[in-house]
């Protein structure tokens, strides 16, 4: 086995800062899940890491972990891959660069792409915003607050990355403004004093129903923090886990005080002033692009990985329709930490790549595709990015099932 | 009238940066109570201040409320007073000091004094501390993190301050630690959405008895953060309302992000090591106190404000009982916004001084204070400082009460 690692180190999107230049990261990050379910089972987080690590614990223990599992040997650092093929004996053709530009090729028997979709920053674009004059940037190139002491900063967009930098510019701008184009669920990291990813993973929710997980949620998140609308919040459109949520202790808290002012969407861009959708305008010196990430595979073709209106096709977040013995890991977003199901799915890879587990035919495949993709519609619209969205306890309990199909088929007839 | 203020402005503890030196403010320091409740019945803050203001707001808002009320030029800025005494024939003799150090005397009719009681630090003293190598502050010389960017900062104290101040350093320090002689509800800004200085002024509120009171809060606190301990907090050795709170929204957070770490009582400090009474000792380059202030009066004798062993004996925390038509305003700490009471102190006092209001007889007045004196033991325990906390509701009816006196006695026999 080989691992082909494009930085100069482990710990993927945790590694800040990244020597190479710019990364998903910033200084003040931390998990979003929790210590106890994010590390893995057989090895698990030191006992002194607090319940939500900060990225350099993160990455040391991703590192860690890989030199527990032997693997840190098998990894070639700085290594790109530029294309993946079929060779003419269907084995796998990769091209890599080294750090010197030059490229090589070797084949391979079976290909697992774990590159993350944290990468390629997805820009947004507005009418006039050749015009304007200051700084913008994407969360991708943000590392921390100090620069933008004293100055006008809007900060575009409403996720973890726009909650997380918005929040630690406000105690430093002389203004910061948040623009938030659609009504998100904000969401604390702790409810009952448990960190939510825990909830999500306890055996008593999963007894409960997705109606009596909904409600509970919906209930305490009234209690804790009453309606978004008392935040001068646009109300979501969708019920709690009907699409992506925001997950930060202190985006609430910033607004009440007055740190954090919350616009609608940005009409245009008129020189220095944003103007938003509600007719009001904010002079600014800086404008933060916190509008995520596209996912993109650039070694490979598209149609391997994506439908054709660009959402992730792939059976059980996996496996490529095209290309069945081609695999994705990590390819999810999950209400809860990813870890874990990462490795579910790379136990269900090894048993495929072994034998020991199969493929349904073609035809199945495609049908749960299909039917994943109309039920990720009906649940949040069919935006591209939410086609990688699961839930944690379902889509585990889906990966374990693909690790003994026989068994299931004779019990669920 | 006449309004001696020792400083250069109104604003009083709001006013930041204090001209003249150090202060209890820091530059990010905001109201823990409401706009809504914490503004002043018949002069509502401004409809475009946040929930939670900030110092700059309250100080500009405090002078155009004097404003308002025609007193701006009845004050006399930078004029300190002395001493206070009685006259041969029963005025009242103040002394004062002006900036160029010049003494005046006068004399007036009545005196209400109103110098709060966040001025005077109170330090406390820990064997060894005198080899300590690094800084020492405390909370009134502090002003912003950024001067302890990159150091170890032992915060001493759980109070508001405590909270405030650790919060931040712990996004710039290299280690922050606070220490938590006792336990001490945490209490965040808002529940159910509603800032909880709203709800303990709410008509509903005051419809519960104290136990219902104290068992929502308790049970809303449950839901949203769990059990202190679950915090590595101690557990307060008093329910709710049996003892200050400590109010935060971030406090609880950062310490789940690892970023503050909380130590019991310093036991003796060993040059730069401050030991703690756990066992473990902690690395220092900064020590701040934010153990927080005396009450004291320099300017008059003792007994006129405290019996002996320290407490304020006050009648209604208002008259002194030695010297009944000497008045003090604001010398209360209430669960709630602190405005709305000093009005309705000021409102009595007026009367008093008019004669639309009487005292009842000494004998009644020693008797209200040994009651709540012995109430504030029973609740609290036999601190100085909880001998001037106030509930809102309750203590609001007292002083409604005072000015109608014929009328309750009548009806309440």
């Amino acid at each position: 086995m080989t691992v082909l690692e494009r930085s100069g180190g482990l710990g993927g999107l945790w590694r800040y800062p990244e020597p190479a230049g710019p990364g998903p990261a910033y200084r003040s990050l931390h998990l979003n899940t929790s210590a106890k379910i994010t590390g893995y089972g057989d090895f698990p987080m030191p006992a002194d890491f607090p319940r939500y690590p900060r990225h350099d614990q993160m990455a040391s223990y991703l590192q860690r972990y890989a030199d527990h599992k032997g693997v840190t040997d098998l990894v070639e650092l700085n290594c790109e891959v530029v294309s993946l093929s079929r060779a003419a004996d269907h084995t796998w053709l990769v091209t890599t660069r080294d750090r010197t530009g030059a490229q090589h090729h070797r084949r391979f028997g079976h290909v697992v792409v774990a590159t993350g979709h944290h990468w390629s920053p997805r820009l947004p674009s507005f009418p006039g915003d050749e015009t304007f004059p200051g700084r913008r940037l994407h969360s991708f190139d943000y590392s921390d607050p100090v620069g933008h002491t004293g100055r006008r900063v809007v900060v575009v967009g409403f996720g973890n990355s726009a909650a997380d930098i918005s929040v630690e510019l406000s105690r430093v701008a002389a203004r910061t403004v948040l623009v938030q184009r659609r009504g998100v669920h904000v969401v604390p990291k702790t409810m009952l004093g448990i960190p939510i990813d825990e909830i999500a993973s306890a055996p008593w929710w999963a007894r409960l129903t997705f109606p009596e997980q909904r409600r509970l949620i919906e209930t305490l998140l009234r209690l804790m923090r009453g309606r978004l609308a008392d935040y001068g919040l646009a109300e979501p459109d969708h019920r709690i886990f009907g699409g992506a949520l925001t997950i930060s202790d202190e985006l609430l808290s910033r607004i009440n005080h007055g740190a954090l002012v919350v616009k609608p969407a940005i009409e245009r861009i008129e020189n220095s002033v944003v103007h938003f959708t509600d007719g009001t305008g904010e002079a600014a010196d800086d404008l933060v692009y916190c509008t995520g990430y596209r996912i993109e595979f650039p070694f490979l073709p598209f149609e391997w990985v994506f439908e054709p209106a660009g959402r992730v096709a792939l059976y059980q977040r996996v496996v490529s329709l095209a290309q069945p013995d081609l695999y994705f890991a990590g390819l999810i977003r999950p209400f809860g930490a990813i870890t874990r199901l990462v490795q579910a799915q790379a136990e269900w890879i090894a048993d495929l790549v072994e034998g020991v587990a199969e493929l349904p035919p073609p035809s199945v495949m495609r049908r749960e595709v299909d039917a994943h993709l109309k039920a990720a519609d009906a649940r949040y619209g069919p935006s591209a990015a939410d086609s990688v969205q699961v839930d944690f306890g379902t889509y585990l309990a889906a990966l374990r099932r693909q690790r003994r199909p026989s068994v299931l088929t004779t019990r669920r007839g």
